[in-house]
């Protein structure tokens, strides 16, 4: 697959190294010796045992082309590897390997291991999110500029309290998946049949005890067609995509050449065009929207995965392995973009001002219609208000001299009222009391 | 649609009526009551007038048909469902009414209404679940049953074991939704664009007065494009789904004619075919797939449509509707059926030995191999078990005595030893510990 | 479920009363008599006993609720149904009713019938579409506009072109959709195991005069389990979906307050706020854009279908049905809204004009780029027309002003040849080439 | 990504080498020299440069490392590469490189080269497998199994009607998607905002010229945002993924250890345990499943990324190549797989009689029901009969023996009839003629 040309570009590149062939490979192996070293504090392996076959393991080469040409034979990669490193030991050695274990034992731990220094490294991003978001928000927490609903101007808000609803959903996020990282990631062992046959109760011995030295989180039981730890971490996962591609969607949005507002931190290089030269094109919000919909539909095949038959999947489970490993590295990749997108972020308050007089004052016809109520009726101030938006937006002149020289107006109210009424500056709500909350919110943890 | 007849069959009736069209602007008028009252109290409506409003619209009869053609207008129910409320206010009441609010806060505030029972209901139906299954498995602890992998026969496990793994696959399903009950249902309350324009810090104070009332959770900030909510809601719903599907792909595939283990519980008239006298059919199985299925298909229009853009939704939000109280009736409707197929499940026992006896004994291949090493060598052994194995599947004959005739095995091990190591019933694992280690966990909470 | 509220609005009024609970019991009656008419041509019914059976059930009123509450026991709405139809006829028709026939055969069939009106109502809408659109880009043909990549200015087109590329998308899924209606919606017919049981190869010949006398498709065989025609079917449909779902998308986009290139046609009462007087939202973007991503949804299910066991699913079967149903309603609904912009859709080329402008000719920067080139090379021209469009952008002086005065294009080249070459009308490449050719393929067929 | 390790499993290592990063680069090479040269041929070139160029480029080792660490930069491959390219010739041969063209016209026209000689194998593939299954079924046309719905046993059929019914869905998607190959794949060539800006009605002439020159589709117009092609393209993929699923999903079932009616084909290793001496797991099956389940997902992706906004995607493009490429990859991977089980399978005719006599003659109860009807009455006959089937599944006694015992029965009808009506031989309906017309139908073509 050119994935290195049409995939690896959504990824982190340190991560997608950690989590390569050879990574695989080795957690495999620091499964199966920690298995050895549990079984034989247990009693199950002779003294001595798991620590010669460490020593012969780990200076082996083991073959991942081979393994992985193996695969097609068993479906999956544990049956070759533990070929290649039964065949790597003496014989005397050979029976404490791999024992009691079933190939899902160790695929699935594998598969945590590998996820683990993910999640830890996805918690981190969302924690410098967290930073660079608050001290945007703070900065920004009275910076007036125009709410827009349905895409269309509203009310003013601040561009503090939608920095802040970016940070929120982002911790959201992080509250829901970072939890997964201590106790989300359990360690499978169960054996053939998930009920660790010719061990007893012993099985559950070495469960628990691979569990802690491991440090993955224990399981109640196995898990091999129980897979809701799969489900959870998944669809966390992809909330934590969701917020980042919110994000993402309304920097591009407030990006675009006629709004203006905001920009994606300028590098030399960034967001250029293969043709035209005055484009800065806002790839970060790209490659972040591209991670995330690509996420949405990993999850959407752990959704319809999560019933497996019986004893072990039949495909299932097979299908799991790389929507699972794909969504963490795209979200990985995804937060590093957001994370310099939050930390550098180009404002341009004045662009909002901009935008905020676009209509000549008529977002603020939801006040001025308040303040006419008393006097007109509510349904006339509602109606001369909207009517004097309208002719505000098409003459191009401000809204309260339209609305001053409205023949049912006049000798109403004033010029000077309805400029302080429909002076955004004056309109702003709970904008600046929404920063400070969320801010208590966000560092509450 | 011919809804009846092709969707609510997945759904209960009760659950159904209980968020019917009338339930819906119940809950509508619910919000906007408590929402005149908590006004009022923090002083921003007269006092008595929300109890006005309140008796001159509980008596109101709202035109519901009216409401759902004036949809089309303004893109929600919100919109025709205030203006008919406002039109049956004395004018002097018409100022309070739906005052600071936007119609998202009215239409997410009641569909947090409408779930927040039904979360309850399903909270109940899980924990019905697992005292059923807690029953079941215990009743079964020990009895011996054929664990299957990739739907092959493996080795033994015991029935509880099995119930065992369904329970906690609930459970978890259960433990990850039933919080959202009570924190995960959260007011909006937002107005116009989500800051409470008009309204400064009063605004928030209304929102948590507001939670209070309606006893829904309390928000941090509002949450118009902040999605978070409905993410963790609805992939909770859907991993509930998930755990009931397993189950029911189990059942039925233990139904199936040539296996028999067990049965959904007997009921007359159910599980007939059209057409063919003999089929009873596990029919509570199906409808459970389906509406899993289904399920799945609503999760991942909300994992599409989590990113909204800056201050309300242009179509994202309203494609949230559907799937989502969809859903919540499909997984009760499931639920149901799954409740009483726990609680009444036929169990046959015998058909469980007579399968387990369908190899001639080739299922214990393993721990006889196990057995065989020491004396002919690791490779040896499992080649010669597999071998016998083979053989006995294909003569008839049973596994334990064509190993003991086997030229390589004769006089090493009696026949004696090799019935041993093939009895099924010696070679549980832990099964047992592991019904009462779940049974300790279910009950922990 | 309060669907009248949440879901319909996205829906034809008309459409949903043709595919209601009646019309689903009508058309399962149709299927049934259509058979016995061709059992009875066919020798298998006594002559006259499919009018009498007719004359006994077209008379007779089905009791829905009772058929409702009947799918519980036996999964699906045919059972109930066949049930009340055997008992309204005499004994001397009871087994020429439902003869040789499975439920399957009933809701496939019936599903198949009720789906039928709606693709020509869908092939309908789109004709208009079609029509309606080949208007608009013929007006707008040479109406400059800019183009926008990644949501940033890029380069100039004219309107007319967009629409033609709408245009085409809809029309592309009309092609892929429409011959569905004829071929793509194919009688089932098996009875219970999907070979006419008992009926040897005259099964076929019932399938295939049953076909014909319901003016559905033939098929080859029965597809009890074979749902390519439903994965064709909603698949096709989907592509509709997302064609409307880019024109929802774009005119949102250039509805934008800031943009206002275009508007939903105006209508009293229209895209109104429940709060802001001046508020005129595009709602019918709003459905069209809530429709689609609940036709992916409904698709996903079916995609995740349509693998189904043995001779008849257990649950994959019975998810199809709303999905299916669903899908079709929301985009009939969702093209009727997509009708009304393309008739009525407000185009400000005024606005176009000032937006072209809005870079101060910073757009054109490729163009002049590829005029510095031979005087300056290519890499000083690219470098050169990049900063000045940053310094027109950020000054706004015009960009052929700009670059006139720089100090390496002086005496290369006159400002009336930069302002030639920075015109945005001079550079509309081969748009009008581009909607003459759209023309001539949209009216093709 | 491990990826070698979990996905590359499921794929056609002679495809996912046909299509790595060299071949992507290759495929943006071919597209740029094509580009040169049609752009000579229509007189927008001097003569000579395209062959100059080639020359250049042809010898030139493209160092795709910092392409892919470019991509970051631009947001695709295309831009690197444009750049290496440009930097690798001479200047006079300079500007005539990737002239008119924007990167995605770069992008989608390489992986539509891609994806050609991959359409090509998979329609290969799957004319192997209806080779393969036109054999198998005409072998089996008449051999008894029995039929099951909602997996219980029904009535008889022939195994080689439901091997017709896996050709026929293969066939269906073969229909669907291999015109694909030849106009489904079209060229992309619109440039910067997709009408061939600086080029007039020429940009036309150069995309068709370049079409025929790369064997690709002719675009009616450029597609950036028009997506039906992908959608058409990837949502046929899903179809024939899912007619795969369901041959492996029958066959996993009829492969249970209890039934036993198929095999996969029998090869050394291939389906072995990592613990289990005994099992020989339906891997390959496991396989396609596993594959079939990912290209939902993947499907699912770009049915939600239909709609792209205005001249360019910000992220929906991006997040189409991954999905695209790996559906493809893994349904050839998946294809190779059928095809082998269905050259190779195992069919035991004589577990196919265990299993319809398993039921003693019950599941006959529908033929018998009929032939006591005009004794008895319908419904008492229908009482009966099922009655007896349930005796006879107790008892394991024969049903006709029951039956002929019945009090209301005897006297009435012989066991001999009894006997007659009860064999499933002679109740096979049409699967003979099935098979015989769905061996007209697959050749037709």
């Amino acid at each position: 697959m050119p994935a290195a040309l049409i995939q690896h570009p959504f990824m982190s590149p340190s991560a997608l190294n950690a989590s390569n062939t050879q990574a695989m490979v080795h957690a495999m192996l620091t499964f199966e010796l920690a298995l050895a070293d549990v079984q034989e504090a247990l009693g199950a392996v002779p003294e001595g045992a798991s620590q010669r076959m460490r020593e012969h393991l780990e200076a082996h080469v083991f073959d991942t082309q081979a393994i992985a040409a193996g695969i097609a034979k068993g479906g999956n990669a544990a049956i070759p590897f533990v070929k290649q490193g039964r065949a790597a030991l003496p014989d005397a050695l050979k029976p404490y390997w791999h024992q009691g274990a079933t190939s899902q034992d160790v695929v699935d731990s594998a598969l945590m291991l590998l996820l683990k220094p993910r999640l830890k490294a996805i918690d981190t991003l969302l924690r410098r999110c967290r930073t660079a978001a608050n001290t945007l928000m703070q900065a920004h927490a009275a910076t007036p500029m125009v709410g827009r609903t349905l895409m269309q101007q509203a009310l003013p808000i601040t561009f503090g309290v939608k920095v802040a609803h970016w940070a929120l959903g982002l911790e959201q996020g992080r509250r829901r998946l970072s939890p997964l990282a201590e106790n989300g990631l359990p360690v499978q062992f169960g054996g053939a049949v998930g009920v660790h046959s010719g061990w007893d109760s012993l099985g559950l011995d070495f469960m628990d005890a691979l569990a802690a030295k491991l440090e993955l989180a224990p399981a109640v039981l196995p898990w091999h067609t129980d897979r809701q730890p799969i489900h959870a971490l998944s669809t966390a996962l992809d909330g934590v995509a969701g917020a980042a591609e919110k994000l993402a969607l309304d920097v591009a949005l407030l990006t675009q050449t006629e709004i203006g507002e905001v920009a994606e931190p300028a590098e030399e290089g960034m967001g250029e065009s293969s043709s035209m030269p005055h484009k800065r094109n806002p790839v970060r919000c790209a490659l972040i929207r591209g991670a995330a919909r690509q996420i949405h539909g990993h999850t959407t095949v752990l959704l319809n995965t999560a019933a497996q038959p019986l004893e072990r999947g039949l495909g299932e489970w097979h299908a799991e392995w790389a929507p699972l490993i794909d969504s963490t590295l795209l979200l990985e990749g995804a937060l590093e973009q957001t994370a310099v997108v939050l930390e550098g972020l180009e404002v341009h308050p004045e662009a909002m001002q901009r935008n905020l007089a676009a209509t000549g004052g008529g977002i603020m016809a939801e006040p001025v219609s308040r303040l006419l109520a008393p006097v007109l009726g509510q349904d006339t101030a509602k109606r001369i208000s909207a009517e004097a938006a309208e002719t505000a937006r098409q003459s191009g002149r401000h809204y309260a001299t339209v609305l001053a020289e409205h023949s049912e107006v006049k000798g109403h109210l004033s010029l000077a009222e309805l400029e302080r009424a429909s002076d955004p500056a004056s309109y702003l709500g709970s904008s600046e009391a929404q920063v400070k909350r969320a801010a208590d919110w966000l560092m509450s943890v």
